[in-house]
């Protein structure tokens, strides 16, 4: 206990100060905080050594990757990010001096940028593989961006480039192999990408306020959260494939292959991309903020009636659905 | 991942239905919640197999309790309890069906008393011990009650009785080592109440609206709590440890015996129990409010200025302080 406390207030020192709404931090029994009257999101995720990240992942990275798929949650609902709580369970015995340090750095290298403030959490000791558990809230200042926001008619847009993240895990994947993986020339920072990505949350919450109603984050692959849009929202989807935006480098390793394509950009998941529905009289004014935000959003597809199914064209040609739409999270 | 999806529902269905303020529940990137500019308190807590609780606890006392001791931090934190997110990680290959259905009942048995509803989570395989984390959500009807917020000639109160966790845990581990435990008169349902504790959120909230100012609940142990509370609010205090509220079985086998006193009632922890301080003119209006609830509460000392330090009489006698004030969270 006397460690735990010693891990807590490092963690105080170095990331619990101040932030918008905070009456109260870390070193209470909870947390106070002000909303100010608008709505409260709350999201959650855990990560687990072996299973959702390397076990010898460095301390920043995972800091940075844990809070990262949190602010990729409140991305997708619109949400501007305020405060995080903050679950670790660290194998027995493990050094904690250096290790908390570099995974304040990583942390705070995010949490900075995004305005998102650490104001609670818990420290355990665990005999089993190290898992973080990030809880983020964040404040709404327009609708929710909801999975069963979606209406037929609505065009359906993604956000910077799919399938990235997917190639670096296969090429780190090589590697640990022992394998020679093939050198793809400008992908060289891909593996600093995968490990590090960021997530949306300007955007989203942006969306949220021009009165947009319905997203998801690309987790899972983008066809799997598609999925999950179409289900919540009772909606079909015809996808132009060759619109799925691809990173060049990406795009000349796919060289047209079907397959390629399928495994990276749409099934590929990790991208923390957000999927975007809206109606037609939006599209100019939320292409008009991602341009000033300098965000590459492409319109991929358009939302069709209940019953249509999800039905991808490539080049004209309507494609069978893989078997498989996302990924598993085991490495 | 399909089973995750699985359980997801399956916890979605028998939990997650409805609830106060509740725009969004389980089932999107976040939960949508309305606080109706009340001020949020959030708080966490992670409880690991083979530490926190027995591994072969069964599933409907393991949700209880993880439920039960966020409760109590909204308790001690003056908190209407509201919403809750649940993350599990799960030993890989853990039968689910039972399991869960009995981690549901269990859950929803003190959930439903205490009008919280969950509204997401997340559910992880992991290699090592079952984990379970609860963030709980509540709102503040009055101020918050702080360790912060303890003043020179404030009584000092506890609610319920304390030590019969630890002595209910003690007879646990001796029946576990083979031994039988001394046959105590009155005691047969501790065991029970060791896995199921209740919190006292109806007269943390009742406290706060009253407009009191500090409190801190009991779980690692009352001096130790204590000791939190003396620390933030730059206090001292002098216990009349006589006043300590004992259950009679458990001051019959006391009997007059400090060792035994020290080691279950002021280190004994996980009681779960409020420690409340105040000014005398709100001592009256307190004791109304629990006596209605039929809470028990006891005053048992004072806050002292600065530099004073924690003072414990017993008797008439001042007692040396013991060398642990809590007691360290490993079975």
């Amino acid at each position: 206990m006397a460690e735990e406390f010693a891990l807590i207030a490092e963690l105080q020192r170095r990331l619990g100060q101040g932030g918008s709404g905070v009456q109260t931090g870390i070193g209470d029994d909870g947390a106070v905080l002000e909303t100010q009257g608008m709505p409260l999101v709350a999201c959650t995720d855990t990560l687990v050594a072996g299973r959702h990240f390397f076990a010898d992942v460095g301390a920043a990275d995972l800091a940075w990757k844990s809070l990262a798929v949190n602010l990729s949650d409140l991305a997708a609902m619109g949400a501007v990010p305020r405060w995080a709580l903050l679950n670790l369970a660290l194998p027995a015995g493990m050094a904690h001096g250096d290790w908390v340090a570099n995974f304040c750095e990583g942390w705070q290298a995010l949490a900075g940028r995004a305005g998102i403030r650490l104001v609670g959490g818990d420290t355990v000791a665990t005999d089993g593989p190290l898992l973080v558990t990030v809880t983020a809230l964040g404040v709404l200042q327009g609708p929710a961006l909801l999975r069963s926001g979606a209406r037929p008619g609505d065009w359906i847009a993604v956000t910077g480039t799919l399938g990235d993240a997917a190639l670096a895990l296969e090429r780190q994947l090589q590697l640990r192999r022992g394998e020679v993986p093939e050198v793809l020339p400008g992908t060289e920072d891909w593996e600093e990408r995968r490990l590090r990505p960021w997530p949306r949350w300007e955007l989203g919450q942006q969306a949220s306020r021009l009165g947009l109603r319905c997203a998801a984050d690309v987790s899972d692959g983008f066809l799997a959260d598609l999925g999950h849009i179409l289900q919540a929202s009772d909606v079909g989807a015809r996808i132009l494939v060759e619109h799925i935006p691809l990173h060049p480098a990406l795009a000349a390793w796919i060289d047209e292959d079907w397959e390629r394509l399928v495994r990276t950009a749409l099934t590929g998941g990790d991208d923390y991309e957000l999927i975007l529905c809206g109606p037609p009289a939006r599209w100019p004014q939320l292409q008009e903020l991602a341009r000033a935000a300098g965000v590459q959003l492409s319109q991929v597809g358009e939302i069709l009636p209940a019953g249509q199914g999800l039905q991808l064209y490539w080049h004209g040609q309507q494609q069978q659905l893989p078997s498989r739409l996302g990924h598993v999270h085991a490495l």
